[in-house]
């Protein structure tokens, strides 16, 4: 659907502030509730935790995030997920979002009514509440919606990127590489394991995969060391088979750069017992859970094998 | 100073997103914590606090809430402090904020640079952390710059906007109507005040004045009842004189309707004891304090000297 349209009475412009905000909180539904919990105060009041709190934020932005080839339900719900996907990282549970809408007033009512219905079916699919925001004119043809997502520890521990050690295991769920192909739309944030993870003592740090594994990776790793891949072991997505049949370039560069693939990537403790560790992850969850590396010291040499992720720009072309 | 640039080396084109990161945290300084607790994780992670939790999100946008005339670190500075006045308005304590910025890339790196440090600036001055953030680019033209702020309530009360009853007094804060001749800039959140009345029994109701008391008192109103202004009080500024001799409309009008006045308005309880009250106001605060009416029965007959406030269109014209 096309976002903008020169029709005034089909157009936001049409509504005025007042009428807006009604028609929002109508389009949240119970996914808003009633004031001062949600939209309506100057400020939206919660309850309060003993736990640690968690805060990201992250956009979209019509151009860059989204285009008209996508539906505003789908860009309603990726402008949730994607802030999940931090909270999943740090092992936390999400409470309650924040949207700042800043758009072109041409915007169409329908589009943003099914925008505003995306985002709410997956607030309820996920338990957050959708407690407060703000809309504002900005210059033509611009749509940027930002949601901050507030959570809590899940458990006593939030991992963070920092904590890895030389001869660290490196792990990812899923399969990367199918961004392209819509996976940047339709995936699930991977909550449940980040919550399980942050409980387990062998799991030192974590994040999320948002930036391609090449790129995200250089923040796990600690001072004085290298990830290296083994390059059999990298769930390569089907979809990233097939992106790779278009593009000419080969599927683990999909795999590692196309980024957009919200898994977990995780380190493993070297002295942990990762057959244990693994079985008790394939009796809890159906999502995969792959080996992909190690971190190991900058000056060792590459195992076999394995690739060193530094000289990754270089290996595409091998492949 | 100019917002955008088409020399490249002179932009944000130039830096590339980790330069860009690490330039903000730069600018941001002492104002941003170490990770986890400030940029630089998928989360920022905080401390929990058991008492009530404030949320709440306002943007600047570019050629609506400033303009090339105004400096950067002005606009910087006012992107957190019309938040602040959210929380003052509950009688909160601000805590932690996160911005989300969407820019043309041809953004001067030495404007957004000028921002970071009076957002920095007036981040230290209210003790609030900027703990995370996101830039991603927007189209031609467009900066929008949208911050969450988090707080918790100061006391065992959070203040609302309802409870307020017919026969309560009307207060507000300071002065009304600077607003067009800088007041949106220079304007000082009054969390201070905020915090006092949310301590104070006889105080039923808060907001602040963002869109102009007329429009504003609307949401104090409760059903059944109207607000009637005693004219002769109105805290009309010296300002909002000034700009009535430029604009041939009347200082009230500009005190009442400008809006961006960032002060309180609440209620007090009709049994309350007046004197006393401001009494103790006074002892505390410099700042000043107006009764400025009452809510009356929709049904009753305007007292002398006032005028209802439903009536201020046509009564705008009158002076």
């Amino acid at each position: 659907m096309r976002l903008f349209t020169s029709r005034r009475s089909e157009s936001l412009a049409s509504l005025g502030e007042t009428k807006l905000i009604r028609a929002i909180r109508g389009w949240l539904g119970a996914a808003n509730p009633a004031a001062p919990r949600g939209i309506g105060d100057d400020c939206a009041v919660l309850e309060g935790h003993r736990g640690k709190q968690l805060v990201t934020v992250d956009p979209v932005v019509f151009g860059r995030h989204f285009d008209e080839t996508m539906s505003a339900a789908d860009v309603g719900a990726k402008l949730l997920k994607r802030n999940l996907s931090d909270i999943a990282a740090m092992g936390g549970r999400p409470t309650a979002a924040v949207v700042a809408l800043a758009t072109d007033s041409g915007l169409k009512i329908e589009w943003l009514a099914a925008f505003y219905r995306g985002l709410s079916r997956a607030a309820l699919q996920y338990g957050v509440s959708i407690v407060g925001g703000d809309v504002t004119g900005a210059p033509a043809g611009t749509f940027v919606a930002a949601l901050t997502l507030l959570g809590v520890s899940s458990g006593s521990r939030v991992l963070t990127r920092t904590g890895a050690r030389i001869g660290d295991r490196i792990y990812v769920t899923g399969a990367l590489g199918g961004s392209l192909l819509g996976g940047h739309l339709h995936f699930e944030p991977r909550l449940k394991e980040g919550a399980w993870l942050a409980k387990r003592a062998e799991v030192r740090s974590m994040m999320d995969v948002s930036d391609g594994l090449a790129k995200d990776l250089h923040s796990l790793t600690p001072a004085g060391a290298r990830a290296d891949l083994h390059t059999d072991r990298i769930p390569v997505s089907k979809e990233a088979l097939q992106s790779a049949r278009k593009s000419g370039r080969s599927p683990i560069a999909h795999a590692l750069c196309d980024g957009e693939d919200y898994e977990l990537v995780f380190s493993l403790r070297a002295s942990a017992d990762f057959e244990k560790f693994e079985r008790a992850w394939r009796k809890t969850f159906r999502t995969p859970l792959t080996c992909v590396g190690v971190f190991t010291k900058q000056s060792a040499a590459v195992l076999p094998g394995h690739v060193n992720l530094n000289d990754f720009r270089g290996y595409e072309h091998l492949l």
